[in-house]
Parts: C-alpha cells; structure tokens; sequence
C-alpha cells in the first residue's frame, strides 16, 4: 500500500561515488541485502543521527568515525544492530574491519549504517562473507539496486536526482532513502544516502545538510515513534569539474539542489508510510514562531483519532480542533482559528463555518492527497508537516512485523 | 470488544442523590441519552475539566456555574456540543433553563455535560421534551441505569462503589464513567460522576477530587487524544450521620475511598478501550522525579508501535527500549536499563537480558492483563500509567464512528 504511482525518478550517476550490493543473507532473502558505498580519495563528508537516546551500535560508531575521513559506508538491511549492547558494538566493528582489510584501508575510515529488526545479533560473519561480492559490483550505476537493498517494510524504492550548472559546470546530486515506519524523525530519518561530485569544505556541506534535513526529513511523522537507527549521509566526492562551492561561490543553488533531493525523498517515505493510503499536508499559519506552528503541526499529525478520518475519507474537522486545542499552546484563542479542507474553508471563530457544506469537505477527503491549513490567527510565522492516515494495514503490518 | 469480565458492582444508593434517566432521541437511539442528577439542599460539588483549550460549551458553562452552589447536572450522550461556537453556548444555556424552569430553580445551579459527536449542533429541544420524565423518574437506585445512559462507543457500563465507617458511622461513595476514546485525560477523562453522602466543605471537596483524579484519570491513555469534555465531579449531599469531613476528621478514609472509586472506573475505561484486547500497566522506576517516571511511562504508553506489538502478544521489548529512548530525558544512560515483561526480566544492560528466553516472554504476553516495568537506574521516584493495545478494531470503530 502507498500513495501515488511512486515510479523510481532516474537515478544520475555521481562522479567519484561507487556502490556495489550483494546478498548476505540476512533474513533469508534473496535478494540483495547490503551495500557497500566508495566515495573517492578527497571526498567530504556530512552527517546527521537520529536523537533517541537508544541509538544503536552503527549510529555510535559512525559517529565517532565521521570526524575520520570516512572514505567508505557499509549499509544492511534486515537487521538494526540495536538494543545489542557491547556485542552489537563489536559486530559493527567487526564488519567495518573486514570491509577495512579487503581495501587496504583502515577501520576506521568506513561508516556502517543498519536497518531492521531490532534487539537480534548482527550476523558479522554472514555480512563480511559477502562483502567481496559487493565489492567486485562497485559502479556509479548502482543507486537504484542500492535503493533496493536498504528497503525493509517500503514496498517501492526511494530515489531523487538534481543536476546543478556552477560556473558553467554541471553538478550531480543523487540520493536514495528508505523508510516506512518508526518514521518521527529528529535529525534524520531512518536511511538516507545522497551523493554529489561538488568540491565543498566537510563543515560548509555538513551545515548545508542540516539546514536541509530540518526543513525536510525532520518534518515527516508516520507514527510518531523515532527510529534508533536514523541517519542521513550527505557525500562529495569532489570530482566534478565545477569550482569550490563556499559561502560565497555556488552555496545558493547548491544547498537549494540538495534541499530538493531530501525533499524528494521525505515524501517519498511518506507516500510509502507502513499502511498509508493518503498523503497529508498539515500547514499552520499566523503562528507566534516557527516552533509553535510545527508543535501544532506535529500533534495534528500524531492524532490517531485525526488519521483514522483521514483513513474514513470523513472530514472530521472536530477531531482536528481537538488537536490544535490539546497542543500545549499557551493563551490559544480557539475562536480566531479559521480552518481550511483544500480550498474549503470548513471552520471559522471556533465553529464550523457557516458556508462549509459536507459534500464539499467529502469532494476533498475523496482524494488521496489532502491539504489540511490551520490559521492560528496569533502571528506572522508558518510550518509545515507532512503524515499519512492510520490504516486496518498499519497494524497488521506493525502486528505481523518483528522491528 | 473489551479486556476482561466487566461485570457491573453493585452501585450503592447515596442517600440525597437521585438520578432520572430518558430517551431525548438525540442520536435515534431507543435507550436512554440524557440523565438528570439531583443534588440534596446543602450538597458541596466539585469538578475538574479538560485542559483542552478547544473545550467544549458546556464545559465553559459548567465551569462558571460551578462557583454557584450547583445542585443539579444535565448530562446527555450523542452529542458533545463542541466545536459548536456561540450557537453551542446558547443551547447548553436553553438546556439548562428548562430544567430550571421546571423544577423551580436557578439556571446557574445546574451544570450541564455533553458527551458525543463533535461539530454537530446539540438538539436542545430535543433534550428539554424529555426532560419531565427524566424529572419522574429520579431515584436514588438510578447509577446503573445513568452508567447506561451516558454510553457512547463504551460495550460495557462503568461503575464503582466504597462504604466507609467514620466515627461508626457508614458513609457511601458511587460513581460512574463512560470512556473508550479520545482518553488521554488532562485533569478528568471524559465523563465521570461520583456521588457520595459525606458532610464536606466545597474547598476540601475539590482538594480531594484534584489529588484523586491526579493519581487515576490523568494516568490513563487510549489514544493521547485528550477530549474537549473531559469532566469528572465529585458530589456530596451531607446526608450521612457521620461527622463532617475536615482536614483533622476522616479525611484519610474518605479520600482514600474516593480514590479506589476513580481507580476503578479510570481502569474501567481503559478495560474498554475502542479495540482493546489487552490490559496494559506500564510502571516506570527508579526516576530522579515522578514527572520522569511519566514522562516516560506515558511515551511508552503513546507508541503505536508499542501497541501494535501488544496487539500481536509480541514480547518486542526494542520497541519499548526505543520508546524509553526518545522519551526527551536528559542525560538518559541506557545501559543502566532494567526491564521486565510480566516477572520475567528482559532487558539489562541496554540490551537483551542474558538468561531471557523468548518463550518466557510470549508466555507474559500471551495473557490479557501484562506489567511492564521498566527501572531507569537514576533516583528512587517512580510512576504508573495505564492503557491498552491498538487494534484493527481502533481502526474499525475511528474510521466508522463520527467522534
């Protein structure tokens, strides 16, 4: 189940970045299971962790690599390595080093990143068998199988290219993600790996990452739940012909490509939430600041009464009120809040507006991508998130699914 | 669908309590929808309300006329007058008249509660042609019949009674409740209604109420929605022999009695949560404060991931790890961890327990009443919550059922 056609975009090569995948078996799969990720002598690169406090073995030790000129990362799928303690720790060491042997390079310079299930063993041992096959497909071509091989619960691959022109010079930026559930991201979610061939300084790309990731991944909810094993790697290989991106030269139309890619990617996995069958915008205006717009936003977006109407198609705007009335904002006046379904406005002072007819708030409902617009009536500011319905297919997948 | 037995105690009558019941047809039910409820002269009456800012007319309307030596409440379900503006206000006001009107009294001495369907005008003809023979048919032998009145996607009635001898006098306490969604109380969960005969002054009487419902009503979730007309009273007629309750005289034995009835009827409500098939306690130990300890139990309890798996008797205690974990605690050190399922222990450490077998965990999960303690190594305060698990049938009754 997924909102929309989600037809995987062509996926760019980027100059300078490889990835290889092979099957390791994890899950008893066939298909391809990890990839390995070659990133180019010179390269920078940016990331973002999830902020649970929980975070499993890889995010621990990406962490702490990342400040170590990564040249690789080393991604599975099938299992999260967390809630693993001091042995997951060793597991993802120990996959890091056999990468680390087969390349001559040291352990330290690989980021490994795990999705799946949590609380089971990291089968090192499967993951390091299979690691010269991966390494014997390195190619630039591989971001769609890549795609592929990271998917858990996603029933369709996440991917988004931009191409640039700085000074003349055509850049590439190519990412994938992968998602579906546990999806309240904070700092990034679950799995996403962009690429780019720019020539740009780790800390300049690393801030434009998390000016990105704010706007974009950190603004997505399924089901409120924050992985423990969130995180977003943004590489640049350096490779492209075009100058060096600084605070003065190319960052505008760069930062605003790799905006576009998360953004491509968050409502990707949005479309593709565990259970959804509509994709919401919640949009709240006229607030005091940002923050309170995207606190309102956020607790719309978390109501499990809210996202069954929307799973109903019932334009059940008093669920929504009831939201923005329990959101924690301090001297609300409910009766200057104006409500919009789509175009049609369906609450104003407090109440149900006196033109607002069902069948329109139906006519709206009736679609599977539903723009929900909140004025708050108190300021100048704006946020927006963007959730799914809650679904019969969201507990039997959650149910039926060991995380 | 609901956890357990639930049979109905028997409600004591509280002498200078009488309550009537009729059909209003607000919802073209032919049970009963309204209940009038007659306080004796000289009666004190306590009540706390939702902290929804979004709160409900009647809400507003009850908590003025509280200030005002109330002696009669107006409850009706199928509607909840809420999100009805200033129309909603005037109907609640009219309601209130005409049951004034014919027993003679103040319109500001009832108080008026509306439990139902949100955004919908409440038909307070309706509710006022019905009113006599709610009027005719007051009784003190009416809880059960009132338990049933105020129903609203509840499947069973919800009732609790204590007597307790002061000064070798008997004093009785009944209340009911009507729950099942929108029940992440703040302050008072939906609507609760207790009775009892005990001589109290206004002030003690609502100190009482506050501390009780703090411990009870406000440590339940179903769904984290908190509702617009959450409201819980507390009524006593002074009828009883016994000696005035002051802070020196009695005051232990009645509000602990008070708060075994709001026990009872806040576990009553999670019992039959919409869709519960499990009964969840969730205490957290070991907390720096008990504000942690909620703030804790509650994230857990908020989870739909959490829920799902209990819904699926699944002993996945990452999900419940990774919950702990973005649960916003500072400093929060996972490895100090302790969890256990039941009496099983099944995490230390941060991880999984060494001599944890999966089968002792599905054994815990299997039942329908499951513990969940967690212990997070850092002071000595602790906290309890209670809620249920998220069903296909959550889903079934939001997405069919107009709050």
């Amino acid at each position: 189940m997924a909102v929309g056609e989600n037809i995987l975009p062509e996926l760019k090569p980027v100059s300078g970045i490889t990835i290889g995948t092979a099957n390791a078996g994890i899950k008893q799969t066939q298909r391809d299971d990890i990839a390995v990720v070659a990133m180019a002598e010179g390269s920078s690169c940016a990331a973002v962790f999830t902020q649970n406090a929980f975070c499993a073995a890889p995010v621990l030790l990406a962490w702490e690599n990342l400040q170590k000129k990564p040249r690789w990362l080393l991604i599975n799928s099938g299992n999260a390595n967390a809630g693993t303690g001091r042995q997951g720790i060793r597991a993802a060491q120990s996959t890091c080093a056999a990468l680390a042997e087969l390349v001559a390079a040291r352990p330290e310079s690989v980021l490994p990143f795990s999705t799946g299930v949590i609380g089971e063993n990291l089968p090192a041992a499967k993951i390091a068998a299979a690691l010269p096959a991966a390494l014997a497909a390195l190619s630039e071509h591989a971001w769609e199988v890549a795609a592929r091989a990271i998917m858990t619960t996603d029933t369709f691959a996440k991917g988004s290219s931009r191409q640039v022109t700085i000074a003349g010079e055509t850049m590439t930026i190519t990412g994938i993600a992968k998602g579906a559930g546990m999806i309240q991201p904070n700092m990034a979610t679950m799995l996403a790996f962009i690429g780019c061939d720019a020539k740009i300084a780790r800390p300049l790309l690393q801030q434009c990452l998390e000016q990105a990731v704010e706007q974009t991944f950190n603004r997505i909810t399924v089901d409120g739940d924050t992985s423990t094993n969130d995180a977003c790697v943004l590489m640049a290989s350096g490779c492209s012909a075009a100058p060096e991106i600084t605070g003065s030269c190319g960052i505008r139309e760069f930062s605003g490509a790799v905006l576009e890619v998360c953004q491509d990617l968050a409502e990707a996995i949005i479309r593709d939430g565990e259970g959804a069958t509509k994709f919401i915008r919640i949009v709240v205006q006229q607030a005091v600041t940002e923050q309170e717009a995207l606190q309102v936003a956020k607790t719309i977006a978390h109501s499990p009464l809210v996202k069954t109407a929307f799973f109903a198609s019932d334009p059940n705007w008093g669920r929504i009120l009831a939201a923005v009335g329990r959101a924690g904002i301090a001297d609300l006046d409910i009766d200057r809040i104006v409500m919009y379904l789509g175009d049609v406005c369906i609450v104003r002072n407090g109440g149900r507006a006196d033109d607002y007819r069902e069948t329109d708030g139906q006519r709206v409902m009736a679609g599977d991508e539903i723009t929900v617009t909140v004025d708050l009536g108190r300021g100048q500011e704006a946020g927006q998130v963007l959730t799914c319905d809650f679904s019969y297919d969201y507990v039997r997948i959650n149910a039926e699914y060991r995380t």
